[in-house]
């Protein structure tokens, strides 16, 4: 189609035409036989995906609506307890702020942005709570695992050995929203509480829906919370996952379109979507290295968003007007960034073919 | 199709084979140019089905998550002040439930499900708390228009002419989820503070978006309520809404849909459409009348879901199988309603034929 700019930003992503089209299935009732069908039919795709056994909510908004279910659900108003919100970027940093926008005593543990959240800062900050004598325990750490506005993949497992050694009591909140479904996380195995992912990134979906695999004592400990409120109440939305069913009407047609989309992940298989998203990530730096430089810290780059320093002071917007021609768009810096990055994101269902066609058109500016 | 079963239940409604096909566009950037200009028109028309110049928020949630936005913007923690809470059924009950949920005090004015809100009734729950002199007066007073659960429409002019007389700074909330876009509600000319409605009942759109007119003295309670959350936050929806952006990505492929349906909806015209909805109405209950009889308080039957009295005791279960058989499905009665009634939606797109349809196949169901 002539109108076709194919996206290589960092969501909302490409998504494929046979994904499109399965949006369009007749509309049917959300209490009825062939929805809780469904439903189930995603929820088991969607556990291996998280790679859990326990539950993983379906929310009808982005995943910005996951980080107010996670401040509301698992930290309580009490000043002298709250969540330490690890920030490397704008969206961390966004999601700190939407934990005191909902009422919770914040701590942010800060790092300039393009640099990763180390387990060893980590650690400083359990520390030094621990010998606060005014002070609680922190109920819950809230990590985004890739910074989508600096291309920064942190290193999750790390900081989660540390805080299930220095403070097991803590929840870990992880934000995959850029990274889940390219990268493997292992909800499960590394033992976290709540995994967050929306469906306009990795899963190659249309933006609409998020999801959050969340763990048995994150369930009981938003039981003890008072004013959790009803929309993402994690313990309203287990009531009915448990009649797979959920508790408003959720965008019935954005899940016919991640149910087949689920499928076609598997049968892609995991390991090789993780091996695909991996190599993609490697071509893409490889090129960038070689024309400008990368954003992030060495050894801390995503596998899902490249952020190139453009140390070639190129007009971003004259980059995307003839990639647009070409049918092609990139994403210019985030924020204060602007100008001064751009975004190249190699998630979801991009191929070798489509990242190769991005470089020599960017090549072919280049030389203009 | 073989597998389409038309939907006559309030909510999700049968949608349209154009609509679900517009679905379908190429992935759009919600920062771009074309994301502003689709924001911008879909904007322009929706004014103009809420009877509005003021704004009208677009929200990637079900309408409950709206009932939230409006807890949390128009209503204080003050223990001493709070809403007005009228409930006349299953959903003006949940939406009470969500003010509590989020920590607002919460006065329910009750009547028996079936009956409707009469402005006496308000006018008593008014001077009674103007008496208090322990209270403040109410922040807020919610009002379901439609009641969905049992077929009323509670007569919104007259109980607002009320308010406006007894207590001009209670700010008015009205949930018009199953009626709005079938009956008009002038906004403006009411003088309503936050008027909120869904796209998968009256809009005949997939469920996943939902839609509040929002006002000026709306917007400046919300700049003095602390903890407003940031979903949900009407201040933010506005900022960013002055730029033809939503706050957090939106549900793309619904608001091309929504583009498209507004555009059908107003070429049918307005008011023809809502004249299309009264007259389903009447045939609905003249057939439902001659049959069985009606639930609602007689001369509150809604205009866009009727709630049939189960007076000959058939199994709605085995109406619903007989009717899936012929392509179509009803809805039994909701909650402790349920075998006691059933409800037949006549909203969004429905024609008469459709209807005639219906009520042919419920006939033979009857005569068998």
């Amino acid at each position: 189609m002539s109108d076709h700019i194919k996206l290589f930003i960092p969501g909302p992503v490409e998504v494929r035409r046979e994904i499109l089209d399965a949006q369009t299935q007749w509309m049917i009732g959300h209490r009825g036989a062939a929805f809780e069908a469904l439903f189930a039919r995603v929820q088991a795709k969607l556990r291996r995906v998280f790679f859990t056994r326990s539950r993983v909510f379906l929310s009808t908004s982005s995943g910005t609506g996951l980080w107010e279910a996670a401040a509301r659900n698992c930290v309580s108003d009490d000043p002298d307890a709250g969540v330490l919100a690890t920030v490397c970027g704008a969206f961390s940093e966004r999601w700190a702020d939407v934990f005191e926008r909902n009422g919770k005593a914040t701590v942010r543990l800060r790092v300039e942005e393009g640099k990763a959240i180390k387990p060893e800062r980590v650690r400083e900050a359990l520390l030094a709570r621990a010998a606060d004598p005014n002070k609680k325990p922190f109920e819950a750490i809230a990590i985004v695992h890739n910074e989508t506005s600096c291309g920064v993949m942190n290193p999750l497992a790390e900081i989660v050995a540390v805080v299930k050694t220095l403070s097991p009591d803590t929840l870990i909140l992880v934000d995959a929203v850029s990274s889940l479904g390219g990268v493997k996380i292992d909800f499960d195995g590394l033992g976290l509480d709540v995994l967050l992912a929306s469906s306009q990134k990795c899963f190659g979906l249309p933006p609409g829906l998020a999801f959050a695999a969340v763990s048995d004592r994150a369930l009981a400990k938003a039981k003890t919370i008072k004013h959790r409120g009803y929309y993402f109440d994690f313990v309203e939305l287990e009531k009915f996952l448990q009649k797979n069913h959920t508790p408003a009407t959720p965008a019935i047609s954005l899940m016919f379109a991640l149910d087949r989309q689920l499928d076609d992940m598997l049968a892609e298989g995991l390991e090789n979507r993780f091996a695909r998203h991996a190599r993609l990530a490697q071509l893409t730096r490889a090129w960038a290295r070689a024309r400008f430089g990368l954003f992030a810290e060495p050894g801390y780059e995503s596998d899902t968003v490249t952020c190139v320093r453009n140390t070639r002071g190129i007009d971003v917007s004259a980059l995307n007007k003839f990639l647009a021609d070409r049918g092609m768009h990139i994403s210019d810096g985030y924020g204060s960034l602007k100008g001064k990055t751009f975004r190249i994101a190699h998630m979801a269902d991009a191929t070798e073919s489509d990242m190769q066609a991005l470089f020599d058109a960017i090549d072919a500016f280049l030389s203009v």
